[in-house]
């Protein structure tokens, strides 16, 4: 059964980015801490087309979370950055380098117009004018029986959750307080939510959630 | 050896409290959805005079943060209410009661000064004029080998945070988005923590942190 989900890391004070957001920081200060735990693991190593790293249940997270993807819905920040590298002459092809790890269609919400981007690998950006509901709507067309996976960034993710879409979704809640920065639910309440699963884990915790209808 | 230390239940948006906290509803809109785990459970039965209740793993966390406190500091919203009630003719003696669950002295931030308040059971409120590091060294000496228990609320939790006053706290982390409120991670960073402890429970899961100096 096809599902729509999302996982993200989150600092302790809910923040998914840090301060400052700019091309050169696309996740603002301090924000790479939220990710550290995953740059060894197995399996994201795997996703990047690394050999080695570590096992564990961070590793079988992330092992799950690729598992049964077959479609993605990000933003246009997650897909490339602010409106200079946007620009079409030349062509700007986001900075997922030339065989992003997607291998799957990828939805990028965005107001302008293009062309689908089909890169190696099975990457194909598809660009999306029409909103969040559109985009979670062709995504699990192009999914069929696979989720669909919400990539993010926050704002992305908090539109998904407002139009009612996902269905779960997977925090990796990192000890760190960020003070400022992006936070991860703004505006969104309305959502029944069962607690689905908790796994302690090295600098890390993941809870899953499951949004009740 | 004493240790400084706060437990606290908080959304998943990061709320401590609800939206339009009032008199009438002192943990805001929705707030009380927050503890909604804890009444059911023995340890806090007990701790109010009642009989009966739950085991499992979030009664043994509730009776743990019970145990060893020597004395606890809280914020004067949490002693009882805005200004109207805390009128000297007749004297509030905030909304605790008669015997209120504390059990120890009890020294409450206030701007304004007032005699401690000796009521039944042991507990003493102490009404500290100068500041969360008075309060806190003041409570230190009172709890001698025992820990200080910063009761709250939020606010009282963040200064003492801010002020480096604390070693270590758990969150009670509750599967509801509140959409607005009280937050209770506001401006508090420039900590290093670290993942002491997760548990899972029914409806909600334990996450304790040690701040690392």
């Amino acid at each position: 059964m096809s599902e729509v989900r999302f996982q993200i890391s989150v600092s302790l004070d809910g923040y998914a980015a840090g301060p400052n957001q700019s091309e050169q920081d696309p996740i603002g200060i301090g924000g790479m801490e939220l990710h550290r735990w995953v740059f060894e693991l197995r399996s994201w190593r795997a996703s990047q087309g690394l050999d080695g790293g570590i096992g564990g249940p961070s590793d079988d997270v992330i092992a799950e979370a690729q598992t049964n993807v077959g479609a993605t819905v990000m933003g246009r920040n997650m897909f490339g950055g602010g409106p200079g590298p946007w620009a079409d002459d030349p062509p700007w092809n986001g900075w997922w380098g030339d065989e992003p790890p997607f291998h799957t269609p990828v939805f990028v919400l965005t107001q302008h117009a293009r062309e689908p981007l089909e890169l190696q690998g099975g990457t194909t950006f598809v660009f999306v004018t029409d909103g969040i509901e559109a985009a979670v709507e062709r995504a699990r067309e192009a999914a069929g029986e696979r989720d669909v996976s919400i990539g993010g960034g926050a704002s992305t993710i908090q539109q998904a959750l407002r139009a009612g879409l996902v269905d779960r979704f997977e925090l990796h809640l990192v000890p760190i307080l960020l003070g400022d920065g992006e936070r991860l639910f703004v505006d969104v309440d309305d959502l029944a939510l069962e607690q689905e699963r908790v796994l302690e884990a090295p600098g890390v915790t993941h809870l899953r959630y499951r949004v009740v209808r």
